[in-house]
């Protein structure tokens, strides 16, 4: 494995430099830490690079880790120069630099799906991503104006999830509607049934919304069946986007599964 | 109501100093937009004081505030000061000062409540206590090393929550057991039954744990329920904890309302 100790090395300053980008479209991403990698490894194989603390090669996670990637694509990085490449404060001695795959559209959907209508904080999309793969979801939509999938605070809430979904970005959601040969479900306060009254389509598209705004109104139109939650709405007047997901995809799941309380 | 041009005067510069503060114990607090003072207004009254942006005094929702206000506890600030007040960027043109309540512990707990064990983030303390407010849960006890309930952040993720709820904190969970008249129940991967497999108590201590190390040992030994939540396995390691606290109280929720699918 190359050994690097200089920070004038123009893989390490690219490196470095990618650390600090927002995750834009087509981009290579750098992955941070044992699990994320090991995830990658799981799913997708070797990555396009892997960078490794030099005085922390003989740890087992991280040798193990060496180990599954070609020799050719690794490098040892002095652990001054490692700080300057990972992406938080408590790095852990290895990152992986991937190219996400790159999904078309498919022509018809008919299984599980979730469609993120403009969710802002990156928190968010990323604890909903980690959600949606905990549910067995295989297959996410997110609008135009939702937080970057594949930004360095994303993928880090999203725990793996991001490996274990297909994740289109910059969807026009209007437009993906006639693809769609499953039912589609929105959350919403108005003309909506409770969430437990009836029972879930087994397979659908969830849609969930904008944190201030819901769901789009013609979304909400285009929707087969409205759900809302039976909350306290005397405490709170709403739960958040994330909250309320994993709620309605549970509970979906809690039917599919067949069990009963 | 008093009207207040100069940076120097010593209420908005105590102010100012207040808003980047992060919720230390017994300190007063502020509030900052229509939503969090509308909710303070509606569960404790007057806050201890009240500032308006000067130019925004004739907008419906700030004037319906400033009249439910003791017009001696009010000030007018310009907009330029009212900006170096406000905590977030868009400033909505209202702040309320005020003072958390000082709880003292039950002496008995006999109903449904929530202990947070040194959740560290506070997006997920935020999302967490307004899932509780949300799932009807009227106490919560934060132990020790969580995020500060007060701080500017988990006060805008509560979404008024906060006022809904007892919050005790600074707690010693485990001084607190023989206190609580309710069975434990918490969420963990070994030895747990599925969530969905049988009836929840109706009333119950709930226990979520810190995000990468679960609830502690200690509190895990003493629950009389464990339970866990049947995701996907293979595609993540775990949920979010605020996304797991979301499905048991609702899943719990579900049961007491007697609602079936």
């Amino acid at each position: 494995m190359k050994h690097i100790s200089s920070r004038d090395n123009p893989a390490v300053k690219a490196l470095a430099k990618l650390a600090g980008t927002a995750g834009k479209r087509g981009a290579p991403v750098l992955l941070d830490g044992v699990h994320l990698c090991q995830a990658w490894l799981q799913h997708h194989g070797a990555p396009d690079q892997a960078v490794f603390d030099v005085d922390r090669l003989s740890q087992a996670d991280i040798a193990a880790l060496a180990a599954a990637v070609p020799d050719s694509r690794c490098l040892a990085l002095d652990a001054r120069l490692m700080q300057s490449v990972a992406s938080v404060e408590s790095g852990q001695g290895v990152a992986f630099l991937v190219t996400p795959p790159a999904l078309e559209l498919p022509v018809a959907v008919e299984e599980n799906c979730v469609l993120f209508d403009r969710i802002q904080d990156p928190g968010n999309v990323g604890t909903l991503l980690r959600t949606c793969a905990a549910a067995g979801v295989k297959r996410v939509f997110l609008a135009t104006g939702t937080a970057a999938a594949w930004s360095p605070k994303v993928v880090r809430s999203g725990q793996g999830a991001h490996f274990a979904l297909a994740i289109h970005e910059h969807v026009d959601l209007a437009g993906l509607l006639p693809r769609l040969r499953v039912p589609l479900v929105a959350t919403a306060l108005d003309g909506a049934q409770n969430l437990y009254a009836g029972r879930l389509p087994a397979q659908c598209a969830w849609v969930f919304g904008h944190e201030g705004q819901g769901v789009a109104p013609a979304l909400l139109a285009a929707a087969k069946l409205k759900v809302w939650i039976p909350h306290d709405a005397v405490a709170v007047e709403s739960l958040n986007v994330g909250a309320a997901a994993a709620i309605c995809l549970f509970e979906q799941r809690r039917q599919a599964l067949g069990e009963r309380a």
